[in-house]
């Protein structure tokens, strides 16, 4: 099959990979759309260790499934931690800190830029028929950007901003807004304000941020400058919530966060149940980011094109 | 009056030094014992300018209230935050984050090491007759302790780790030992670890410390090193009390913050009413971390001794 290979940061076009053989539990998927992620960008420049296929947002169809064969030709989405179930992280509930996990074009599994991809039949959950595939394809960061809210409580009184209004900051904004809070969103690019303005979305330029008056900042940009200005927006007693990861050691000034009683809370992955209830209820709308779509087999020239600023959600096609 | 004066990182013990006249709503207290603290060091570094009288963990007695003559003859201590009671965070009863506070001794206002200092009378709190002067001057830094359980739950249930066994350390450790959680102290030095046996704390050194399995880690030494420690100690979804201000910015891997989910609280300031009801039941015993007390008139060799490591609490008695 096809697939898009990473081994030593070089990332490769290869049609020769082996279909892969589901173990006992896993479905076999045929990929019919995924999207590319910041995540990925990342593992490519290797501030992670990975070799194999990459990508983890995808929406596909079971094609086979030894001991659940009722479930053949489902449409899904797929939860990206293959988890033990067993360890202290999973019996305390919290299977995406699980300590033995795998994770899906991340860790030790490969993932969705390829014709097929293997998944616990568990991780596989339905895509109602009300909702696109290229809705669908956003389960995965959707469930991500609503993490946020199973993490901390948004008043609907509060001043939140939005540090970032790319890929994720846009699917958090899509989300917050549904609180009714006092929300702003400081966007650079004019696809991003345009976006935000469908939305009815208020949003800001970074030097019109007002200083110490936020209740909550979520920090959507990984960088040290959207970390500073988050320290520079929160009130005293506000939250910070850290949603991207940062490169490398980062330097802050942390006298501020303890004079001031900053709380800060890093997010990561979230449930897909309520991410798909969204889709379904049409009340976010994340196909509106797709800027572009490129075939398996023009992988490498999306990743070069997604290097431009201002770029949202470009998507792979596998059916091409 | 005999007065210690920080002027561009320069501490000078003075004899000349006017008795303050209280403004109206203001005592006069006699200051009776004062005790030196991490922030009166890093004062002295520049960390922040300050200039004036230092000093503002104390215990004393009002001697001139106009508007509230009964009080004469109180001994009390005094919440060092002096507040506008108007701005939006005062509103928000938080008003140790007032926007136009000044602090006893570290913002804008003459501190307690000198004969006499000025407060608010509402600053002023009596003290129990059953509590001694040694005990009494260390209800601010119990107070500061104390802010922990203010602002996060320590379940009964938690595995604590404190990392720093030094003046705020001890204190935290005996405040949270009251809550019968799984608490361990990382203790460099004898004096410390002798102190902890003393109070049936346990203590281990930071070799030992167990990787990613504390649900609480309280960061009480303020260095990068002691920050890095917490990273390495703290479980997915745990929570990092940041208790120490950091002197510059501080380099860290904010990367795992966001993979394990990491909450990071910063806590200062906390209320005395509860730490005197501790100290009154005799349910913690500050004094026994006095290494020395030495008179006003000697307080730069006080300054001076404290630089010694596994010093604990250095007192300034001002009748000498």
């Amino acid at each position: 099959m096809q697939a898009i290979w990473l081994q030593n940061k070089k990332l490769s076009y290869k049609t020769d990979v082996k279909i892969p053989t589901p173990n006992n539990g896993e479905a076999l998927v045929k990929v019919l759309l995924a999207g590319i992620c910041a995540t990925d960008l990342q593992l490519i420049k290797g501030y992670y260790p990975y070799t194999g296929i990459l990508g983890h947002e995808f929406v596909g169809e079971i094609v086979q499934a030894d001991n659940a064969p009722e479930r053949i030709g489902e449409r899904v989405v797929g939860e990206i931690n293959i988890v033990c179930g067993k360890c202290a992280n999973c019996l305390r509930n919290h299977p995406t800190h699980c300590k033995y996990r795998d994770v899906l074009g991340i860790i030790n599994h490969n993932g969705a830029f390829a014709e097929y991809l293997c998944l616990p039949l568990k991780n596989l959950i339905q895509v109602p028929d009300s909702i696109s595939n290229e809705d669908a394809v956003f389960t995965e960061p959707l469930a991500a950007a609503l993490q946020i809210q199973q993490q901390i409580i948004i008043h609907p009184n509060d001043k939140v901003l939005i540090i970032g209004a790319g890929r994720l900051g846009q699917l958090i904004a899509q989300t917050l807004v549904l609180t009714g809070c006092n929300l702003q969103v400081v966007a650079r690019y004019q696809q991003q304000q345009q976006l935000l303005n469908e939305h009815k979305i208020a949003w800001l330029l970074e030097q019109d941020i007002a200083h110490h008056r936020f209740d909550i900042v979520i920090e959507a940009t990984g960088s040290t400058t959207g970390f500073n200005l988050s320290i520079q927006a929160i009130r005293p007693r506000g939250i910070i919530v850290l949603k991207s990861t940062y490169k490398d050691n980062m330097s802050a000034n942390f006298s501020s966060i303890v004079v001031n009683e900053i709380t800060m809370v890093g997010s990561r992955c979230g449930s897909f149940a309520p991410a798909l209830r969204l889709l379904e209820d049409k009340l976010v709308n994340p196909s509106a980011l797709i800027t572009n779509k490129f075939p398996l087999s023009q992988a490498l020239q999306a990743f070069e094109y997604m290097q431009q600023p201002g770029i949202l959600k470009v998507l792979l096609q596998m059916d091409n």
